[in-house]
């Protein structure tokens, strides 16, 4: 395995691995000792979308792993329509390849599999982090909201609107993200389709619609967690994430200036450093 | 000034430098080069009160400053009764020192000066990092009950009530922050007097009585801060923080898990890693 730190997120080849006749579609590098650190993506997101500060600035204390979920990118199959589904089988693609505890690190749709996965398998996970994300039963109206602004945007405007403040100033950082994501020249996975679009669409919203109103899934997750979002987030709302942090019995909560959902990617080098320090904390 | 780099929160010798009459007591340690990091205590507190988990974090990266206010500690003079007067006397202080720009550390009532001294000289300070505080017009009721509870306390027994949450594992921390603040064996502060607690106590429940329902002057505030805080700050509460968080033009913001007012000393690696990053960002 320690062939992973000659790789970088530009270099580390696409692999496959069959799971449940499905193949996945997975990229690690990095560090080759200590636990990986197990990427869980956004809302039609693919591993061409993560941006290389942070996944890059992670190998250089961590395995990363980057896959594509069931349907998504280059994994073939149809993508679930329910978190539930999504989450079994980033469990079964982790399974396979022999990895019997990780750290986790879920963004938006990400965060919600995160969680799930901790409920459903509480010792795979030593510690996780939770970026723009929401508990269950939160946010169902915002998010149908801002997707409803979608028809005639470019993949590009997308972004800056959904990930990016509507300031200058983060509008900005957000043409440097877009930048970033480019730095990957060989070897693209392909862009996300319609059909991926509506089945995760329905998984979020009915996600977002679960009632739990105790947030007694919450009290379940005893990891040490890293909540972290922008400061006005208009997907999931910034202070969904003080919900997750106020009733997630272990967590600490970072919230970013000047940004919306894409905080993660604005402050990349911060994410990065803090992620980095919170996942060597002793437990 | 590079013997401060010989210097620990444990050997820096108190110094004294003459400002306005006053006899300003302070200790000066850590990296030479660089602007001077000032910090501002919390009611009641010396320079004693200072965890050296943090003041020697951060000397390895910064110069730290500690001093007594007027009427504090080793410092002569009589305690003022408004935040106000103790910022102009810190700042005549930093002036004395010939420090042009410094970064500066508050906490709790340090966390209401940083404030003021940023708005009365928006050119002194490069960037704050705001522990445990507050706006104006915030908080009196809730810092009058807690402590209106102290009678018949030890100063232990108050320090594990008023920084620590009422939870085993916090109170357990507290005893070792309580103990770290012993690790200095010489040439100690005097304790406040019943004169400091008085004048502070009027000062702090005139700040919180201060009306800005708009949140006006932290609008004024734009320099780079960092405001930290603890899950459920008994003291000022936790959502003052998060308000602080939004109504500043350019903050992030670190709530911490499992603690009180006290977080910064809880969780005492993480702040210093936090706050590090934090100044260590480009401009």
């Amino acid at each position: 395995m320690s062939t992973t730190e000659t790789y970088t997120h530009e270099t580390a080849p696409t692999q496959y691995i069959p799971v449940n006749g499905v193949q996945f579609a997975y990229r690690t590098f990095g560090k080759a000792d200590g636990l990986p650190l197990i990427f869980l993506q956004h809302f039609t997101g693919t591993m061409d979308n993560w941006d290389p500060l942070v996944t890059n600035g992670l190998a250089e204390t961590h395995r990363i792993v980057l896959f594509d979920n069931v349907g998504v990118g280059n994994t073939s199959g149809e993508t679930p329509t329910t978190v539930a589904q999504m989450t079994r089988d980033a469990y079964d693609f982790i399974q396979a390849l022999g990895f019997e505890r990780v750290d986790v690190l879920g963004f938006s749709l990400g965060n919600f599999i995160a969680q799930q996965l901790i409920l459903d398998h509480p010792t795979l996970v030593r510690r996780v982090i939770l970026a723009g994300g929401a508990p269950v039963g939160q946010g169902a109206d915002e998010f149908k909201f801002v997707t409803s602004n979608l028809g005639g945007k470019s993949p590009k405007d997308i972004l800056l609107y959904l990930f990016f403040a509507a300031t200058p100033s983060s509008q900005q950082q957000g043409e440097a993200f877009i930048q970033r994501l480019q730095s990957r020249v060989v070897d693209h996975d392909i862009p996300s389709t319609v059909q991926v679009f509506q089945a995760q669409y329905r998984a979020i919203v009915d996600w977002c619609n679960i009632p739990d109103p105790e947030f007694t899934r919450l009290a379940q997750i005893t990891q040490p967690a890293l909540v972290v979002q922008g400061s006005n987030d208009t997907m999931f709302p910034t202070s969904q994430s003080v919900l997750l942090f106020q009733h997630l019995p272990n967590a600490q909560l970072s919230l970013y200036p000047d940004s919306s959902h894409g905080s993660l990617f604005q402050h990349a080098r911060l994410f990065a450093e803090q992620v980095r320090y919170f996942l060597q904390a002793e437990d």
